[in-house]
């Protein structure tokens, strides 16, 4: 049977958003998970620079691999090789990389519901089998290691998200350990999604590294380091599995793009600019956490990281695709429905994603408790 | 079972290569397949102005998707929509991309032996069975029609190179279409790889979709526009596949890199400067195929295409990747061993790439010149 995977529906709300921009609507883009900063100047420099002076072949940094493992002792106290680091043109690759070298057609592999969309298609697209955890708000919308252990049979892996998408919740360190141990003992292995790291405000993420170190860790440079079309991230994996997980590269996706490797090194050391975006995004969560509840929006995942705030829309809508388009058409605010994280429940949620500067999420929340209002007041 | 597939065993000598230049010695890189001119001066120039300029989010260039549908119209006299066009990076995912939206486990997928390895391999890791067709010197390396026509039962699909690697034979005109009869009259899929388009030396390239307005092909800027480390490429997909090609990009890979699809524009438009690296390649391939004869290679794939030559080596060695090395340790000249290309009759061969400078090729001939007299001599 081939595989039959869903487009993701906030594309359809974003092209929405601009046709509406074309007929000269003012609109505020919450729809997707990109940071509007563009790179940091030094990585932007540094991309002049090679411009004129590389001929930009096949390649694979050493610097940036070591870079990277300094990035890992400097963030986790965890040591790693940077042999380790598989480049890849951004983490949805990584992923794909991961699986492919780590499962069998037919293994099961467990997940979080909600969760990032692209897990459970990637899943489907490489004819594994997704077991879906469903979470709750009481669960805040995480696996944990009591429901990966109540699983029967065991599941052969499963992707841990923390920060996660679309909640933004974060998976304590005991959590973690616990995940880490349930793992080891039933045979299960971890696939890590970290792309939200560096992107929190409740204290620091912990990577599962620190925990497990037989985990295959997913990351790019698209999130904290704002460098989204650049499409560089990479696949951290155990040293057992570096042989296997290179032959898979080489053969199906080649290198990362050359330039944007250059700058990921720049990117690794402009920690004060990055810093500068997430005293951007803290403000945005801010003001966004205290308008909601005007809002009528009162049941939310903790938005612990990332850029991301999931909202209960049960009282308005079955429907959160057609609820984000008439949203969009109405205020000019585009979001991202539920449906694209969570096939069942998700028709009653809706993602808003802050990661756009301060006066357009005051512009936006404007926009927003105007209509909310309208409309439960229409219900009252 | 998990699937286990080779690395390139060209990697090993180009290590190899880069660890002797380390040490001081001059090496003459022709073990891959990369143009070492760097991107056309416009793509470059335009790079410059978007660094500064825009913000690279995730970004499909409608420009760059109309600017291709043109090529194919002024290159193939061939109508392909903009939507038709899958951005990715580079040809490597735009072939992934291809067979697991066409194909699903179990099912076979016809192929020339010898060839590019990931293709055998990218089958291999997407658990698709690998139906080898053994192409002799006498059928210039190239599966036929008549080939196709007698396996049986029918493959699901064919993967079709022409200018192929590593022996650079192009198909004509008729036999491109009698494969077409053939697969349609078999109902077999097919993938058809133009990589190599743009770099003949026998007249122009056609592209399958002459022939066979189903095919599905994959392209890139990493070899004709001498983009390699910008990683952007294509998938062309028939109209009824676009839906089903952007569910499985989305999920799989998203967007290629932004700035790359910027100065890919500008490439299509940089004719003259391209046909002079057509110039260098065209005049390296005389002086290499006038040199052959001397140093007892006379055993060659006609080297219509792509920058190769394929050549017998079964008087000297049967192990391929052994005398490789043993060249490069005695010459400082780094060649691919046929192993890369055919598990079976490749031990006998060794690929040449003239991708090179034409005082490097000039210098490479004296040093290969030499060394095949040498051992000649000492085999006689």
């Amino acid at each position: 049977m081939q595989s039959d995977i869903d487009p993701f529906r906030a594309i359809e709300i974003s092209r929405l958003a601009h046709s509406l921009k074309a007929e000269g609507r003012s609109i505020i883009h919450m729809e997707f998970g990109q940071p509007s900063t563009g790179a940091p100047q030094a990585a932007i420099k540094v991309a002049h620079e090679v411009l004129d002076s590389d001929g930009l072949g096949y390649w694979e940094s050493p610097e940036l691999k070591q870079r990277l493992a300094r990035h890992y002792l400097d963030t986790y106290g965890v040591n790693v090789e940077p042999e380790q680091f598989i480049l890849t043109c951004g983490a949805s690759p990584a992923l794909v990389l991961a699986l492919i070298s780590s499962f069998s057609p037919g293994q099961r592999v467990a997940l979080a519901r909600p969760g990032y969309v692209a897990y459970r298609n990637s899943l489907k697209a490489l004819h594994l089998q997704p077991v879906e955890i469903p979470c709750d708000a009481a669960m805040r919308f995480q696996l944990t290691a009591e429901s990966l252990a109540a699983l029967d049979p065991a599941p052969d892996g499963v992707i841990i998200a923390s920060p996660a998408n679309p909640t933004g919740t974060i998976l304590p360190a005991d959590e973690l350990a616990a995940i880490a141990e349930v793992c080891r003992a039933r045979g299960i292995r971890i696939i890590s999604d970290e792309i939200y790291h560096g992107l929190s405000y409740v204290g620091p993420a912990h990577s599962m590294l620190e925990f497990a170190p037989e985990a295959l860790v997913v990351n790019s440079f698209s999130k904290y380091f704002s460098m989204v079309g650049w499409r560089l991230g990479w696949l951290l994996v155990p040293k057992h599995h570096v042989h296997r997980a290179r032959a898979f590269v080489g053969n199906l996706f080649l290198t990362a793009p050359s330039l944007s490797q250059h700058a990921g090194v720049a990117a690794l050391d402009s920690h004060d600019e990055l810093q500068g975006h997430v005293a951007v995004y803290t403000r945005n969560r801010e003001l966004l956490l205290a308008a909601l509840p005007a809002m009528g929006l009162t049941t939310i995942a903790p938005p612990d990281g990332a850029f991301y705030v999931y909202a209960s829309i049960i009282h308005l809508t079955d429907d959160s695709l057609e609820f984000c388009k008439r949203l969009l058409l109405e205020t000019g605010v585009a979001t991202a429905p539920g449906v694209d994280f969570d096939p069942d429940e998700g028709r009653h949620f809706i993602r808003f994603s802050f990661a756009v500067s301060t006066p357009e999420i005051e512009e936006a929340i404007r926009r927003l408790t105007a209509y909310f209002t309208s409309i439960n007041t229409g219900l009252a």
